[in-house]
C-alpha cells in the first residue's frame, strides 16, 4: 500500500476510537515541553510517558536549540503556560556522521540521496546540485553530551526566557530506550 | 510527583520492555517524515500510525516550514533516504490566536504567562519584559488551509528540495482526531 493510504488507513482507525480526547483543553495539562531529535526511532509520549494533552513536543534533526525551537519554547511557556523544559539528545544520531563541509559537498554534487558507508555518507548521484547549501547550519553534533550542555546553556541564556524554567538535559539511548542526565546540562539549565 | 520524576519512572517503565528495539536501523523504515505542531493534543505516533523506526516527525509552534524546519527534512532525504514529506497542521491551534504585534507586546510587558481571555491573551504580568521578541517572526497562522498551503510552496520551492519528493498537505481536527486533505496544497507539493 502507498505510504498516504496507509497514513490515511491508520488515522481513520484512531479517529474511531477518538473517545473523549475533543475535550482537551489547549494549554498543556502537565505544564512541560520537550525537545527532542526527529529521529524516527524516537518516540517522546512513548519514552516519557505523554498522553494527548500533556506536554509540548518540539524535534527537529539532532533536538537543537535553533532559533526556531527557541521560538517555540517561549510561545509554550508565554501563552501556553509550561513551566519546565527538556532537551533530550540520543546516541547513534545522524548528526554525529557529518559535518557542515559534507553536507556542503554532498548538497553542491547532486540533490540524490546520498550512502551512508564505512567512511560517512558517500553521494553517486549524477546531480544537478546546489550551492545553497553554504548558506545553512546543519547544526551537527560531535559529542552528545556538549550539545546537550550547549544546548540548554542557550535557552538559559536567551532574553526571552525567565530564569524561573528550569531546562534538564538528557539523553536517550536508542539501545536501550533508556534516559540519562547530563548533569552539567541539568546544573546549567537549574532555576535560579 | 513532580514532573521530573514522573518522566524518569514513565521511562523506566518503558525501557523495562524495549525488546528488540534496540535493532532498528537509523534510516527511517516507511521512507517519510511528517512537519506538524509541538500541540500537545498531537500524537503523530498515534494519528499515523508509527511505530518507533518508521518515520521522521519534526515538530514546532505551528507546524510551519521555518528555515530550521527545512534544515531537517532536507537531512532526512539527504543523508536518511526519506521520499515523501506531510504537512500537518490542526484546528484551534495557539498560532492562530495572536499576532506578531501582540505577541512583541506581551513579551515586551514581561517574560511572564499570559491568560487567554475571550478578547485574546492578556498580560498580568509585573515584568521586566524584553524588547527582544520584535526581532523574532512568531510565523502565526490565520487560516490554517492557507498556512498549509504557504509551507507545502515554500518547501517545495527550496533549491535543496528534489522536484520529486511529494508534500501533501492535511489539517489535523482536535476534535475528532482525522485528518483532512488540503487538496490545493497537495496538488502544489506533488511530485513533477
Amino acid at each position: 500500500m502507498p505510504v498516504l493510504d496507509e497514513v490515511l488507513s491508520a488515522n481513520a482507525a484512531y479517529a474511531e476510537s477518538f473517545g473523549d480526547k475533543s475535550e482537551l483543553p489547549l494549554p498543556p495539562a502537565r505544564g512541560f515541553a520537550i525537545l527532542t531529535c526527529m529521529d524516527a526511532r524516537l518516540d517522546p509520549a512513548k519514552y516519557a510517558g505523554l498522553s494527548e494533552g500533556d506536554a509540548h513536543v518540539i524535534r527537529n534533526a539532532g533536538g537543537r536549540a535553533s532559533d526556531d525551537a527557541i521560538r517555540s519554547l517561549v510561545i509554550s511557556y508565554k501563552l501556553l503556560g509550561t513551566k519546565e523544559w527538556f532537551v533530550i539528545h540520543h546516541t547513534n544520531c545522524g548528526m554525529e556522521f557529518f559535518t557542515d563541509g559534507v553536507m556542503r559537498g554532498l548538497l553542491a554534487n547532486s540533490l540524490e540521496t546520498a550512502a551512508l558507508g564505512e567512511a560517512g555518507f558517500e553521494d553517486f548521484g549524477t546531480g544537478p546540485g546546489s550551492a545553497e547549501a553554504k548558506y545553512i547550519d546543519w547544526l551537527t553534533i560531535a559529542d552528545q553530551a556538549e550539545s546537550v550542555l550547549e544546548d540548554v546553556t542557550r535557552i538559559k541564556a536567551h532574553p526571552l526566557v525567565p530564569n524561573e524554567i528550569p531546562v534538564y538535559g538528557y539523553i536517550y539511548d536508542v539501545a536501550t530506550g533508556r534516559l540519562s542526565e547530563v548533569p552539567e546540562a541539568t546544573a546549567a539549565g537549574a532555576s535560579l
